[in-house]
């Protein structure tokens, strides 16, 4: 559980260290365009139950790495395991998003709420961890991962996938205690969970704020980043989570990497708005960064693919703290040979010549 | 026709001039928040009728301005009538967004489109602001628009709402030649139609690019901020159509401001993510810009909405240049009220002190 995965380039890009080629994996890796991740779902059931059995996570979590040259694996589960735990409730149905039979409707419903404890109600995301590093052995590390606290309490307030956000920002505007009380539960409930996900052996930690970039410049500070930068602080506490890269992803929020990088984290995700050059004039290189292709590139020719891969990796230029990824997860319709293409383009294309 | 308005903040503003206190106008101002704007279309039959008739069109058009302190009307349409014009069949229904019997599937398709005459084929929207114009008496500017080119190409190639933008992305990443002239087009439709909108009367005019945001940084500058600048380009050739100050409205934009104030326009619309005083900083003052409360600030008390006006006007700060506005058009669930506390509230905190 405690050994040092072979291929450390992405560790060692993380922080920042010299690379022999740029690392590479690509967020929803397991996922839906692999017709065997298809065949693992149809066999669960459904989703949740991929996630549940720590078995069937490990499986899907290995396919990627069986057909590309990845150079992480990341544990197949969903950001709102949290809030399940929670006893909100949720269910996971195929084009519609998640959806929860419980959402958070008032201040009373947050009072209701606990934190979970990560190794009694969370145990099968830590068994599939340890089951998944075994499985590994070491070839690759684990990035272990949780939604952000704002990304959690969108979908409990709103109860499932929204357009105007109109719930959870009528509960910050208009009642802000009751908004600033769910964010302080959830900080504390991801710091633990992330950090039982350290403990159970994954080797980066991603959070990912799918949904801060929904929010006014100084609402993200107070509803997004400041939990995020309190999770951190939590992990940071941890001797053996303090030892683990962090990697925070806020999509859309290309405007605001000063301040992501100043909260602590050893990286920071982009999506394909920002330009990778900008971003490290604006983070100043204190940071890694992590990205950041348009994932609708996955639909173009190969060849296309290999001169957008270039594109991304001058973009970034030279010097360490790269990892390459797509801006956002791939998508189902995507080609798994042009995946392929993506990942083989990323280390042939980046090799430093002698 | 060409009488300046009596009420000329909003115009000094865009040029950045003194102003005795910030202008202020509502992106959807004429809309389903407002129950003689309900009453109207429950007459007109359909939202299509409304835009068509322009008798209607000033009926609601007006309506906002008689409640509210507004410093500016703003023609009453649709985003999508140059596509409807080059017959591709526009339908709108409530709650699902607008769709195209006809979209656009192919380079054949693309082919097959021409250039609409304003006068022949959009006859109906410069009716329309004649017909504003006369009943506006001076009283304030009246705004004409279009959508981008580029907005104008998502709705066209997609059909219909989307998340993910996949046939547009599609078609510029796997047929550029066939986007390449599906913007080109769009960009001779659209600067016609502007120009004959400020011939007609309109005395600013605003690009909406709804859709620009989606976009990688590099695809943002060939296929959406490109076609905008040919858009600006067509309208400064003009003599009358030059004289008419000019506002760019890229959601999602803030990261390419610069490039934005490049292109000629006079103001920059912004969303809520950006602050203001970091983009002014950015476009170092060279443009006005306009914006930019979150919407959803509108369903909080009259309290917090005056204090939220507060933090927009200090993070402009002092000097020329502001309009100001929603990120966003209003929602169709905000109490009138509300906005009528926006608008006084505006007014009010931005007098300059002797």
């Amino acid at each position: 559980m405690t050994g040092s995965p072979r291929n450390d380039r992405l560790i060692r890009a993380l922080k920042r260290e010299p690379v022999d080629c740029t690392p590479v994996w690509i967020m929803r890796q397991a996922g839906r365009y692999l017709p065997e991740y298809r065949a693992s779902r149809e066999r669960a059931g459904d989703f949740l139950t991929l996630c549940k059995t720590p078995e069937l996570a490990c499986e899907v979590t290995m396919q990627p790495l069986a057909r590309f040259d990845l150079d992480a694996a990341i544990l197949f589960s969903d950001i709102l395991t949290i809030p399940d735990a929670m006893g909100l409730g949720l269910s996971l149905h195929e084009g519609e998003g998640p959806r929860f039979a419980r959402p958070i409707n008032s201040k009373a419903d947050v009072d209701s709420l606990g934190v979970p404890d990560p190794e009694d109600d969370l145990g099968y995301v830590l068994e599939a961890v340890r089951v998944i590093r075994h499985e590994l052995a070491d070839r690759v590390p684990l990035i272990g991962f949780s939604g952000s606290p704002w990304t959690l309490a969108t979908y409990m307030v709103e109860g499932r996938s929204t357009r105007d956000f109109a719930k959870i920002k009528n509960m910050i505007y208009r009642e802000a205690p009751a908004a600033q009380k769910l964010l302080g539960l959830l900080s504390q409930s991801v710091g633990l969970y992330l950090k039982a996900q350290a403990r159970a052996g994954a080797q980066v930690l991603m959070v990912f704020d799918t949904w801060g970039g929904v929010l006014g410049h100084a609402e993200y500070r107070e509803f997004s980043l400041d939990p995020m930068a309190q999770v951190l602080s939590e992990l940071q506490s941890d001797p053996i989570a303090s030892k683990v890269p962090t990697i925070v992803f806020t999509k859309g929020g290309g405007q605001w990497l000063p301040q992501i990088a100043s909260i602590g984290c050893d990286a920071i995700g982009c999506d394909w708005t920002t330009s990778l050059a900008q971003a490290r004039l604006a983070v100043k290189d204190q940071v890694a960064l992590q990205g950041n292709l348009d994932p609708a590139i996955l639909y173009a020719s190969p060849e296309r693919i290999r001169s957008a891969v270039a594109e991304v990796l001058a973009d970034f230029g030279s010097g360490p703290g790269h990892v390459f990824n797509l801006g956002h997860g791939v998508t189902p319709g995507v080609n798994p040979d042009h995946v392929k293409v993506l990942v083989d383009a990323v280390h042939e294309l980046s090799v430093i010549s002698p």
